[in-house]
């Protein structure tokens, strides 16, 4: 018996974050009504904010709160260059490399028939309408180096056999069965520049 | 760069969680914006309602939205005996572990003359009125076993040395330097059972 209901619905609420058992959920909600109330508060604004106007980048499928998100908007990132990426996350990791100039596009996921998870889902078709449209040399593939990351890269690739543009992929630097945005960003340099122009099958 | 600047936004506030750096707070935020808007919904809410609502307990000082938490509102409880403990997670502990049925006294801290954390700031004066208001028979010290801990327990022992009332401490089965919230419920049975009468020097 705690002492109060709504304690207990905040401790509750830190559930849905990843890694969060019941101990941490009480450690987090008693920290924050005994010493950051402030924190608390900013919290609570900041996810409520992040909920209600964050969407997705009309260009690359990223999360935004713009129609254009900061990097497809920018004019220093070279628009002809552009690197797949399974999710926002991704983009994190390499962005804080500091290796790439170019755009994304970010899938959102990989395929997984299982799931119901098909090129529509992944916007594949919007992805080959961007290459056409804007010109795009080269696209370079960072799926995460999975079985289902192997699986999606190749299917990307068999949809650009005949159009006029290099598909690539990074080096498989990466640790194999590892998840890109936990790979530090010296092996992402690596990866980066040891990238492999993909033969279609 | 990132996506977004509410996103940069939500990453920051995470950052007030115990345990919370970057790498962890960005994980939390594209988890919740990416799989579970729900949940955040729910988590921004309870922490806007806990922090709006939650004070303090008259009788006991800990957590709650009402006037009388839900301990020392209960029939079913021993009035008579009072545990007095360091925070709000002490009490938590001790529930889970099901071996006390008394009543709490919240101290919010410990003697810190460092910190200006002084009696008044414990309530140490309002702890004697419940003492003798209520008749306790029994008041049972369950402060952290550090410095500042048994510092405190002296200090209260002290303040009853001419009351009609027995001032007990729980045993130090816990281990020593430890923080009672993390204690297991096993050793904290032995604690309670093990308590020790405190002489006044």
């Amino acid at each position: 018996m705690n002492s109060s209901p709504l304690i207990d619905q905040l401790i509750e609420a830190f559930r849905c974050l990843p890694g969060v058992g019941p101990k941490s959920a009480q450690r987090m909600t008693l920290h924050l009504l005994e010493r950051n109330r402030e924190g608390a508060n900013k919290l609570s604004k900041a996810l409520e904010e992040a909920i209600e106007h964050v969407g997705n980048c009309r260009e690359c499928r990223t999360f935004t709160e713009e129609e254009l998100c900061r990097i497809c908007a920018s004019h220093s990132r070279n628009q002809k260059l552009c690197c797949v990426v399974e999710s926002p996350a991704d983009i994190f990791a390499i962005e804080q490399s500091g290796t790439f100039r170019g755009v994304y596009f970010v899938l959102m996921g990989h395929l997984s028939p299982i799931d119901g998870i098909g090129p529509e889902q992944l916007g594949i078709s919007q992805l080959v309408d961007k290459v056409q449209s804007q010109d795009i040399e080269e696209l370079i593939i960072a799926c995460n180096p999975t079985v289902e990351g192997d699986a999606t890269a190749y299917y990307i690739a068999e949809q650009f056999r005949e159009a006029n543009v290099v598909v690539s992929r990074i080096a498989h630097g990466v640790p194999v069965g590892g998840e890109l945005e936990f790979v530090d960003g010296g092996t992402l340099s690596h990866a980066f520049s040891g990238r492999k122009v993909m033969e279609s099958s």
